[in-house]
């Protein structure tokens, strides 16, 4: 698969569909209207687009007003992407991982397979080259792309039984988007990408017997201790969950420069906003969780180890892409070095931390 | 001690000393002048105070323009606070707990021995209480505070000479701020806070055998490694170090809901950008440091013992006041909620990481 393959699926047959819309102008104020992956009830991830949404025209004093639309008012969770690059909305608030399909580098803008927690993610992308790439994918796709929330380390996820060994994925009707799920895929996991809104729904009827979300305050919000009663914390798949605010590349060109700035820095203050209301409330979430009677448990080291291989073995995969073996080459080498710092730093600290003071 | 003493040592001087200067307003726009604690020269710490400033003016367009001034170019390193409170200057960047002295409570807001991690302070200031009590200790000293940075766990420091037991630490002469530097007190040592501009004299001097400043990346900056070559990298003292971003309470409340707006949003990108710098640059620099010679070493555990009975008798002797003894109480709970889950997903996240991948 190269690069090519990815600009005729997708972005050149997205601008030749739309054109351009100019985003709506009314006695001096720019209108845009953000389209989003997010159903209104859905913790936190709707938050994170409000808040961008809200800081933006607060700051503006009206001269930008953004318009921030629930998955299905105007698009569905997973058609934003496309209403953006072919004008039809001006801006979308998503995990990118869900669109792997237009190009599988957008994975590391949320979150891959035994990559980089929330912390790591913020040093690539503000101080390495993640948003570099970012801007290159955008290029590509006619994006202009900021980081704008994160809801941090993805639990493992809901099932209806114990998990003892890899086998257990066998046949397994399980939702998890992005190279997450393919990786589960290669277990012989059902794998279904269902936007969060439907997650509830699905598991409910049975055509899932199981799901990831993001961790205990929105797991408890969508409802899902009342189906499923086995509860795993850490998971492979998404070891941060960075959220982004994307804005059609020409529209974002085509505004002031002080309204340019105001997108860029109240995404960055939505990513440190979001990914703490996650942290916050995760704890007494998982407390209450178990007092409902959800198990709360960890996969066994056969699993994790057999994620390892199903990960090794797609981004082998993916890597005949130039630019994805390109982003992923960058990414890995940031990944040592900050890792290695924070396990010395932060994680010594920690440990003694419990140590000295329980 | 009691709040009432706070006040009258500090805020209420302030006021009486100064009356308020309106901020200077030239062609309809306004101009704010920020003093800072930091050198110019100094890594990280003077960037964020930029980063503050570069976003609220390119947002503004230039109808609300901040000014940085260096330590020492309008008022010393350590006198921001009372020239903000005076009105003296418009606003500060600084680590709060520079000033324990005007109120010890303020210390929670940089880091307290044994406290919160960068992520930990965020999930408390953004979500918990954090910034309300950030607000209470500005309306008894007239200021407007935020976190506007974030320098992350502390390395441990600096010594001319390997530490082996609490002992070492008898009347060594040590550079550490805050309730940090109090706690070493207790063990011996003879604690001097020098601003971070004006250690490196003071250690080539003699006139410190030791010092903490920031991590790998500010220390090499600052050159600690050409005088002692002992480098222990985590410390009981600051598990993170947030800095603040702090406008005079009537001067704020003098500007436009949108500068207001610029001014908070501005600084809530400044955290997660800063402490992504820090945490970018300090893997590359540990492995410099060790190429030229310096010995990176952990305290062993009877100094991590020493520094927890230090500490909890600090804790004792502040939470006399009854302020003090509200936030620490408050922050506790955040801090054992918030790191239960973070143990349980990202903590066994990354150690499944090491072990798979390695």
């Amino acid at each position: 698969m190269d690069r090519r393959s990815f600009l005729k699926s997708s972005a050149i047959a997205g601008v030749a569909a739309g054109g351009l819309a100019a985003p709506a102008i009314a006695s001096g104020h720019v209108q845009l209207t953000m389209v989003t992956s997010w159903g209104r009830g859905l913790a936190g991830v709707f938050d994170a687009a409000a808040k961008c949404a809200e800081s933006i025209n607060a700051m503006s004093g009206g001269s930008l007003v953004v318009d921030v639309k629930a998955a299905g008012e105007l698009v569905g969770a997973f058609e934003v992407f496309d209403a953006v690059t072919s004008g039809q909305a001006d801006m979308y608030h998503a995990a990118d991982y869900y669109f792997v399909g237009q190009h599988p580098g957008y994975a590391f803008f949320t979150g891959v397979p035994f990559g980089m927690t929330a912390t790591e993610l913020n040093n690539w992308y503000y101080h390495g080259k993640g948003h570099d790439y970012h801007e290159t994918l955008g290029e590509i796709f006619g994006l202009k792309s900021f980081l704008g929330g994160n809801t941090g380390t993805q639990a493992g996820g809901w099932f209806r039984k114990e998990i003892n060994g890899p086998e257990d994925f066998d046949g397994l009707k399980f939702r998890m988007p992005g190279l997450g799920g393919e990786a589960l895929g290669l277990l012989g996991a059902s794998v279904q990408n269902i936007p969060g809104a439907e997650v509830y729904q699905a598991l409910a009827s049975g055509a899932l017997d199981g799901t990831e979300w993001i961790g205990p305050w929105a797991d408890e919000k969508a409802g899902f201790q009342e189906i499923t009663k086995f509860y795993y914390t850490a998971g492979f798949h998404e070891p941060a969950a960075g959220l982004s605010l994307v804005t059609n590349r020409e529209v974002f060109n085509g505004l002031s420069a002080e309204h340019q700035k105001m997108i860029e820095i109240a995404a960055g203050h939505a990513n440190v906003w979001n990914l703490s209301q996650y942290l916050y409330n995760n704890g007494a979430a998982l407390q209450r969780l178990q007092s409902e009677g959800v198990k709360v448990l960890k996969f066994p080291d056969s699993v994790w180890d057999a994620f390892g291989s199903a990960s090794a073995e797609l981004y082998a995969k993916y890597s005949e892409d130039d630019l994805f073996a390109e982003i992923l080459a960058d990414y890995q080498t940031t990944l040592r070095e900050s890792s290695g710092w924070l396990t010395n730093s932060t994680g010594e600290f920690r440990a003694q931390r419990d140590r000295v003071i329980g």
